[in-house]
């Protein structure tokens, strides 16, 4: 951490910083210029208040230097997180589609998705059944049936389950669901990431539209933290000025967030553009840029699906998409990995 | 509701979608152009899925005409709502000081600060007892023993108190608080929400990060349609790509909030700005703008404070501030109210 | 273009906006519901004025259904736009790589790099002579001496030249460039757009910061008005509150564009994330998700780079990036073309 | 300006880097630490090029530490910049009110607001003659005749003119004008503002929809850079994810600029919200939060204006509420300057 001094900062209240920071064990080491005095704070500063210093009369502003995140830290943590999911395995090379209807709506409905998405390669189903939705009046998912329809496409099927967890007390009903989404308007609902980080389950964590790379990380730090090493991260758009697409999809979040961190991305062209139509050039995009998996919605009939409608395929479109996406990852792994930038 | 066609629709589908929009005792007015049709779609329709209409092959796009929540539209309830909170009146031409440190740290802390913050003019005390914090490694709040500080500071004040909670699962834990805060990061937890919806407590609601007038609006109708009237709106800044100040204080939202909406809308300036030499200046722009009352950091010792220290004001600051806030609302009040725009 | 009108509309006011539509040749068709009317406007709206409308007394809220650009818009000239530069052809399902440094350094450098992309697939030179930088204190670029030196490095490899234009009066100087490059800052000079439509030069025109799909387009149609049809869209970047990444870089624009309009859309890996680490990535998902082209950083000496170093990549790097990027197209293509969405 | 290196850094490459900033005239001081080492550099780094070094094998990340702007930086201009405008005094304590309609329309129209705002307390009149748009089939202005008329508008009421410039070669046209705009989408148009840095006409600078402070303040830099020193910096509304207002007003940028720099501050709430109803109340929060002054679209027909006119309030509007204005002024000003944030 950089601490960057006021001209003339106050003897005693330097003196004060100084010796503050010296109880927490932290070595400073000052370089004075003309116009401005710089500290080097050296020691574990993960668990100093920046806004603290930064708050004092003296202090013009303060600078981290090491990233607030350490399990999540692919610096401490240089191998790949690999999440396994019954024979599923998220990570590490592979390229994991899950795919499914946004809402659970029957059980005709969802077994009838999940041998479809299952034919087309996809490994894993996804399926709402608590859904969060913006208005009090919309349709807010079947709920504990959905999960009941889900586990049935799951028996029907052997795809393990992954769907949305709105609130820690609902964990009595998730033990069976394999992957547990913490949905992006959940992102930082603490007490939800503190309840996921006390199970094993793995865990879908969306960012959320504001979140910012770190943001991201200091949610599932939250989780990791807790003893929960089953992180998966998942892009789902952030909110900017356009409005053709529903978000945009930031891809450039896969190298960097594998910069950054050890665990899997994954990317959901369905919720970021809100429209069918893009969703497949955005996989084919996020697979190209090193996408860990897909989380995509397919439905059998997508103008009359009871939600999101508009941003679903047809197990038709799926099907010839899911072909071409592993084409793609062919042709980029042949030369992706020993690319050395100098 | 107005839905524009594609050029040359297919018959059928136009037929089905003309039956089931009736089937939802909708009107349908068609304006038939030379390159295009429009549908103008009459009746309540704020249960209709756009995003539904929308994913149709014969649909264009589909535009909202009026606003898609009810209990909080000016256009049904053209009065002002006024929260009551003891003697305490949010709302209703009254200018509201809520004022208190971040963080609850000890008995002789927030006694002294309520103390102080009541001489100046605050009605309403605020402290956080659990505290949402980005990073799992920083200070979450004294959380029970903050609550049990607070209602000590209550006693020895008389001031209301108004506190953070963040899980439905708290509920009991605030009993006696008088205002329930959601947090920016929890304003679309609807678990959260509807548990909120189920009490008559006042609920002072933050706007998210990336919330639009709208989606707050929604997460206020959520609270509202589980029959709770008690809404405060809360303005406390959105992201965007300025880093100087932690985020943009939008303060259009008050006039803008209060044609939408008959519910008071309050400033909180420190969060807004993260920098205590900001706080003054945004707190006199909110009051000349019209606002029903601020949320402000009041701190006696804000460099070691133990967060947000970097916002907070020293109880001599607010003090002198305060006077000045009910000066600018005076002179505003003169002038405001009998302005008709022509 | 639709007019929601307020409750109870004064009369007299209403007569009067029917009258002056009617002037304009606008047909009216209203559709009165219980708590709105609305007013269907039928004939050449792009010409009349939102924001008058929308000031009126009587009127709530005004609709655009009719994309406000003519000669951009893909409803009225169906077919791809293809842009010949010398035997170059920009659009139409080719793939076309424009590569060089960001800034002219000397004849060694840019004649160096010219071979250099050339041998690895590039058929168009890119490199900066006028430089737009942000600070007056930063390398404005080699300007006269930098354009002479892109014509000896064409001289010497037969490649069309690209490089930024800053001001209509710079014109006469670019007689001999290909491709006149508007950057992201001067994309809403309208006095530079309408001096380009002028002329028949090719224009590669950046989309700014902080604008929408149909601001692009409707910078495009200045120039497009003003009788040339050679532009080419770029994308390179937006601005969001993600500080990792110099900008946001916002893929699924290719798959909007190209439904919105008939212009080649290419991309700027570079500029849009500011690290060459993450540029290979980026190029690869713009080329699975469609992508005309892309505009690439290349410098034999990054580190030494007068401007931008951080962004390029050495000729070795793209030299093997660019023969992935054919593969990922010809897989890409295999699959795309026939896909119809149902 | 500080260095952050990598692991273990390559010891020849790091020398390479003690030298190259020794030519530079700075002084490099290390701190290192057990997992990072920090270069402290000190000396004059406003000319080094933070990219270059970011972009070294060795670098992990570069920070800078001073501000890059001399002359427009408050650290070494402490006194408020006043810039006078025949008897008008911009910043330095007063509030300037800059009224006038958004284009200018005829000799009667412009004549018959000038007279207007003046007796409301205006002391500069705006007008457009020469109009971005953003579309080319939108009014551009009455152009080299609008500003005649802004001319007779002067004579006859004495008030300096306020109007856009476009692009460089407009100067000569200009001679008569006393400030010049520089508009949001011409912020960036460095062959612009180089040019009227050779000028010493007062101009006022409009921030740009997506530029940070840093961004304002290095184009305001390359006016005063060029030896004009009467540069008058305005906020406009910049562009976020919230659509019911045109942009947000950004009014943070008051106090924090007035930290950064010693330039006047504008605020233009008319382009900001783009609804009239808006603007009273975002006026009279600029004036409460400091503001230098206000430029206010007036227009004595808003209905029929030629552009623009959802944002114009009519004069007697205006009356009204510039008295308010200084009323808030006196309010604020009694208290505002001897508050010291402790």
């Amino acid at each position: 951490m950089i601490v960057i001094l006021k001209d003339n900062p106050d003897k005693e209240q330097l003196d004060g910083l100084m010796k503050w920071l010296k109880e927490q064990n932290i070595d400073v080491h000052p370089t004075v210029g003309s116009r401005q005095t710089i500290l080097g704070l050296i020691g574990d500063t993960s668990s100093l208040d920046m806004d603290l210093i930064a708050s004092l009369d003296i202090v013009e502003d303060v600078k981290r230097v090491q990233e607030p995140y350490k399990n999540a830290n692919r610096k401490f943590h240089p191998d790949d997180t690999v999440v396994k999911v019954g024979d599923v395995t998220i990570g590490g090379g592979n390229l994991t589609l899950i795919a499914g209807p946004c809402s659970v709506e029957s059980e005709e409905q969802i077994v009838g998705i999940a041998k479809a998405v299952k034919a087309s390669g996809a490994t894993v189903l996804r399926g709402g059944a608590f859904k969060p939705r913006t208005s009090p009046y919309s349709f807010q998912g079947m709920q504990i049936d959905g999960i009941r329809l889900l586990l049935k496409a799951k028996e029907a099927t052997g795809l393990p389950i992954c769907t949305e967890i709105m609130d820690a007390s609902q964990l009595p009903l998730f033990e069976d669901i394999d992957i547990l989404q913490v949905g992006a308007r959940n992102m930082q609902n603490f007490s939800l990431l503190k309840a996921l980080g006390k199970t094993r389950k793995p865990i879908l964590l969306k960012r959320g539209m504001a979140a910012s790379y770190q943001d991201l990380l200091m949610s599932a730090e939250y989780i990791l933290a807790g003893g929960n090493p089953n992180v998966i991260l998942c892009e789902r758009g952030i909110r900017t000025f356009e409005t053709y697409t529903r978000n945009t999809l930031d891809l450039a979040c896969i190298p960097s967030l594998k910069t950054l961190t050890h665990l899997p991305v994954i990317i959901d062209p369905s919720h970021a553009t809100g429209k069918s139509a893009l969703v497949p050039s955005m996989a084919r995009a996020a697979v190209a840029a090193g996408a860990d998996g897909l989380i995509i919605e397919v439905h059998n009939d997508p103008p009359h699906a009871k939600c999101d409608g508009a941003q679903s395929l047809t197990p038709a479109v799926f099907d010839r998409l899911a072909k071409n996406l592993f084409q793609i990852k062919e042709v980029v792994d042949d030369d992706r990995k020993p690319v050395v930038i100098k």
